[in-house]
């Protein structure tokens, strides 16, 4: 199910290119830290609320939680906390014993659990709990990432990035983070990754040790990690225990991590300062005005007509047969998610009083720019730049929406079957977005091994002409050639009927005979395609893409001068790279009245008893069967003031102490607009209890031995 | 505590003058049913949502019922509703035993619950059960009022108002109102009312039999019935039992009723067809746009700014020592909740939407009215009437808002000694509406009985002050005469030290003394307000009198050519007279998920958990004992589609059968805006669910004889 994790993903649909190159590797040297370098030029500046909390470990601002909340961890404390910490693929998780357990949420963990599963015995629905370590079930594919060390490697990367044109100083920049990453791994046998903070302002060289043998040891019932199903979810009040417990193995032998994190026998209360340690996947504080003018008025509004259209069409086909029902019930659900967390950053972009104060932020930024002859020379332009790439952006917004030719899967294939010799006879680098690197290896499986369903074809493709027919020119060269005078419900079964290419085999021979084979199919959807490509279709894709290079260049430019001006005392964006957020354990105003700070099992039994116990509120016979053994009023979940995003699922809580308060797995809906900015009035973070955890081990799933080893009374080996 | 009734007592502060004369009585001739003879000139007007359902028991809309529900009630249905459902000062309730039991809501039964309070035993803290017949007592002061008939006296009332000025037609109209009255009583031996529906497009005697014998039988601590206290009040999903159980006597021996309302064994179950059974306090759905647009642009955000300057102050009293902090708390959570309200009533003027569904209504109303020559002539210059009258008052919004000098009691006192003289010499119709009628003799009784504490009134005049130095022209003469060229601070000081009214016997004087008294006053207040009466303070007062006697007038001429257009296809404007209300149990989509149709005694629980037990979320010992015995499934309370408002208070809920499913006691934050405009896409009226006591009754009370009694198992005797 989706929740928060669901999130980082979206954001990579719906704003794109925030996270930069991940994927990238090489080795580097390393540099002065950044925090000593940075803003020289420019009085320094001090914390500003709206770029949140979510420090890299490199620069934790001292001063800052010293001066708020009189807390001065030592290096010690840090170091601990971070190699504590660990990484999982699109997920955080924590070392919280030491025998090697792994705390991480339920939904970071579907796909061990599935297959461990047998078709028997569904662990997701009946959750998993290992009765003694030989009953651990190892997680194909699943590993887990501990941070070492982080190395500013910014000089080293900039310095290269020299070149005539952007296109080569790009080139030569990512050729020398390359470099970086290969010298590292080959030097430390570790995972590196260079990773750019303030969209190029600075460049960090993050170096992983990888465990790949992890074992499932417990998860509970889906319907208890994700109790509430997709109506609660991004909200709270919240009963979710939304947990999974792994084990890291060694040579067969459980892992035994010299830095792990102690349980908590208070848990979080109300008013402890706690910190978030996990990946948070992309957030977009650094965007100008108008890229988030853009979102506004432009994207978002676009996005969730396309959601609306989807769910539309899939509630239809649910209707039809209950085989539909159970078939598109997922995919419903997923898109109802997508579409109330665009609907969340919408409202925030919609927010007179966000957009103030980013406006604030975004004058006084281009002052102290302003300010210095230096940064005005390299940066001044970039604001500008973006913004008239975005105005046109605008005026070509609806054909760009259209000529990706997305309307449901044989009109995508057909695009791309056309499209791609073209594109593969150019250097990477002057392609289309969607033909570049691993992109393309996508498009290429899809056209191998995509499977069709003609009655969902036609609905799909009627849906989408509709749409175009209403936002398009009616003399539009796409619309007309698509449509041929026909309604779209008669064009979109036309082509469904009239085209082969459902037929996988018929794909392959167009794509392994290449332009000529392309030139001389009779398909009438690859005629029609291929005869809107030179003129309709390329040059308005080649013009949107150039475009997006443009404010993506200048938004690099605002990163680095962002750099410069405020230096670390602005955190930078989210990297899914590890960082440490400051928070309150605090209740909020909502709905006329207050919202506590925790929940309880009381309050889970009372949300599944007032739906009658219908779904998503059932609760799992165990629950029932075990209910007078709980300590009802035990708090479950809890809300702090901690910056977190997709990505951070799974990351523990943890108190002055450094001892787990909580498991973070979801937050408000009053937090999805702290993409943009942050705020904490009624934003909140959304975490498992720890003391949730253990009554539950105890009086639910009967497993003392994995409760005595959280909470330490297991002898350390 | 407030809650629902005291928004009747808001309306009145805050809008004024929407439910007619509820005081006045007499006797008068049946006439026809209002149905039948109800818009002839224009098509029938079929159901109108905006308008609600609070349905008047003389044209229930059998019709609409029967097409929406499938429910065709009989005469022998509604009369026996309504003679179960009885009236008791400023709330409702109902016979819900044939031994005479009367349920309505704790909150409205705290007068009684005091009166049988000792110094050693607080039945409000306590909670209060006979365990005998012998222990019930009695509540002085307390009655119900059982609605016996209906007449329909509009042709009497109409035929006799008539004059050559407005005025004399209102004296005219009132005296045969009260004529109706008289003869009512004189003949009937009933309590008889003259209700005015329509803003005075329809007249209906109403004739109710009194019963004085009330005795208190059952109520649960204040903790219970006003669990979550203010944060939680007009809120939903809620925990309370706000339940009081009375017993009507007749001789010394509890009353018979023929018509009571059986208990439902199932109670309320999501999608039931069910039915409110009270007395709303008052409505504004007649109001005109102009009408709303000045409460929306001028009297709420200065009824708001007044509340907030209220509770700041009071806040900094309670900040200076415990006694104060007692002695205020009260004051603050009243103004908190009326703020809360306020807001509210606000949000709905704000809404585009629902005002686009009022403007919309105006114009097809007005489209109706301009199509009628009739309706054209006698009402078609009503709306422009109003709109400028309205427009002239904003213009002096500002004077009117001071020159009523509300600055603390002094200066309220001053202000009111030297208006008296001239006032009450002029004939009551043209005084000041605060010197007419029952509000002269609250000004008298203020006069002669007011405490002042010079610390608050330092503190009031000082932000009243304030807020006039900011509102008003600097030039103004009343602020220059009371500020006198000093800053607030020091004017109000100087003031509060020098003048004499405090005094209760110098005020006497004053009074006893009239104008010559007035005159020769020495006391700086008295000479300064004395100097600003004639020239400032008067004319403007008048002027504005003017305005709301113009407003007021066309407003009844809206509400005549309503009732003429529309008929009783839609329901009058409330008027604390009884009322039938349909709609449906039903859950709402709140906070980014789903409120629940039905909360439980887990929920209770659970949210005095989440709170860790603080107040207002104390769970009294005898629940703390009593857990274990609870069902904690049992439904507590639930929402529905019902049209209510203050004055509902204490409401049955019935079911098809006519059963007691509820007991209502409060809306939730959505409703609010329903004062205007019905809605009911998340507007809920909230009931304690009927399932809930009996087991409350039985588990925590340990009283089964009142549960058997209400569930019909002792024998009828």
């Amino acid at each position: 199910m989706p929740r928060i994790r669901v999130r980082a993903l979206l954001l990579a649909l719906v704003v794109g290119g925030l996270s930069g190159a991940l994927s990238t590797s090489a080795l580097a040297q390393a540099t002065a830290p950044a925090r000593a370098t940075a803003a020289k030029a420019i009085p320094p500046a001090t914390y500003v609320p709206e770029f949140g909390t979510m420090w890299t470990f490199d620069a934790p601002p001292l001063d800052y939680w010293k001066t708020r909340y009189n807390f001065a961890p030592d290096q010690a404390w840090l170091d601990h906390v971070r190699m504590a910490s660990v990484r999982l693929p699109g997920c955080s998780s924590s070392f919280v014993s030491a025998n090697g357990l792994v705390m991480t949420n339920h939904h970071c963990a579907r796909s061990c659990i599935s297959a461990v599963s047998t078709p028997e015995t569904d662990y997701q629905q009946l959750g998993f709990t290992a009765a003694a370590a030989a009953d651990e079930r190892k997680c194909p594919g699943t590993y887990v990432d501990q941070l070492q060390s982080i190395e500013d490697v910014t000089a080293r990367v900039q310095a290269k990035s020299t070149g005539a044109t952007a296109a080569a100083q790009v080139a030569a920049r990512d050729a020398e983070i390359s470099a970086i990453q290969a010298e590292c791994s080959k030097t430390s046998g570790l995972n590196c990754q260079v990773v750019p903070f303030y969209q190029g302002g600075k460049y960090s060289l993050y170096k992983y040790r990888r465990f790949n043998d992890v074992r499932l040891v417990m998860a509970p019932e889906e319907a208890i990690s994700f109790f509430g199903g997709d109506p609660d979810n991004f909200t709270y009040p919240r009963f979710d225990l939304d947990l999974t417990l792994f084990r890291v193995y060694e040579n067969d032998k459980p892992f035994q991590p010299k830095d792990y994190l102690k349980w908590s026998a208070a848990g979080a209360n109300e008013g402890d300062l706690v910190f978030v340690v996990g990946n948070p996947g992309s957030t977009g504080r650094l965007l100008t005005m108008a890229q988030m003018e853009y979102l506004r008025d432009v994207q978002y509004p676009a996005t969730l007509a396309n959601y609306k259209r989807q769910i539309s069409m899939l509630k239809t086909l649910s209707s039809q047969s209950e085989a539909n029902r159970r078939q598109y019930e997922n995919a419903i659900f997923g898109l109802e998610n997508s579409q109330k967390a665009v609907i969340g950053y919408w409202a925030g972009l919609k927010d007179s009083t966000i957009m103030a104060r980013k406006r604030s932020f975004e004058r006084d930024f281009r002052a102290r720019i302003a300010a210095d002859p230096k940064l005005s020379t390299n940066y001044g332009g970039a604001f500008n730049a973006i913004a008239l790439a975005e105005k046109e952006l605008t005026t070509i917004a609806a054909r760009q929406r259209y000529y990706g030719l997305g309307g449901g899967t044989l009109l995508q294939l057909a695009g791309a079957i056309v499209l791609m010799p073209g594109q593969t006879a150019l250097p990477e680098a002057q392609r289309l977005p969607q033909f570049q690197g691993r992109a393309a290896n996508q498009v290429r499986s899809q056209l191998a091994g995509a499977q069709v369903d003609p009655e969902v074809e036609r609905m799909q493709l009627t849906a989408w002409l509709t749409a175009a027919k209403q936002e398009l020119d009616p003399k539009d060269p796409v619309l007309v050639a698509l449509l041929e005078g026909r309604t779209p419900e008669q064009a979109a079964a036309d082509w469904v009927t009239k085209t082969r290419l459902a037929d996988p085999a018929v794909r392959t021979a167009l794509l392994e005979g290449g332009a000529p084979a392309i030139k001389a199919s009779t398909d009438p959807l690859i005629v029609a395609v291929r005869t809107l490509e030179p003129t309709a279709l390329l040059p308005l894709l080649e013009r949107a893409a150039r475009l997006n290079a443009t404010i993506s260049a200048n938004a690099e430019k605002i990163g680095r001068a962002i750099f410069a001006a405020y230096g670390t005392a602005l955190p930078p964006d989210a990297t899914f790279t590890l960082r440490i957020s400051d928070g309150v354990v605090k209740g909020y105003p909502y709905n006329g009245t207050l919202a506590p700070y925790k929940t309880s099992f009381y309050g889970l039994f009372a949300r599944s008893a007032e739906f009658d116990g219908k779904p998503p509120f059932v609760l799992p016979k165990r629950w029932l069967d075990h209910r007078s053994a709980l300590d009802m009023g035990t708090p479950l979940d809890f809300v702090s003031t901690n910056d977190i995003i997709g990505g951070n699922s799974g990351s523990p809580v943890v108190n002055r102490a450094g001892e787990v308060v909580g498991l973070i797995f979801d937050g408000n809906i009053e937090q999805l607009p702290n993409r943009f900015i942050f705020t904490d009035e009624v934003a909140r973070s959304v975490a498992v209890h720890s003391r949730a955890i253990p009554e539950a081990l105890r009086k639910v799933f009967e497993v003392p031995r994995i409760a005595d080893e959280l909470e330490g009374r297991t002898p350390t080996p």
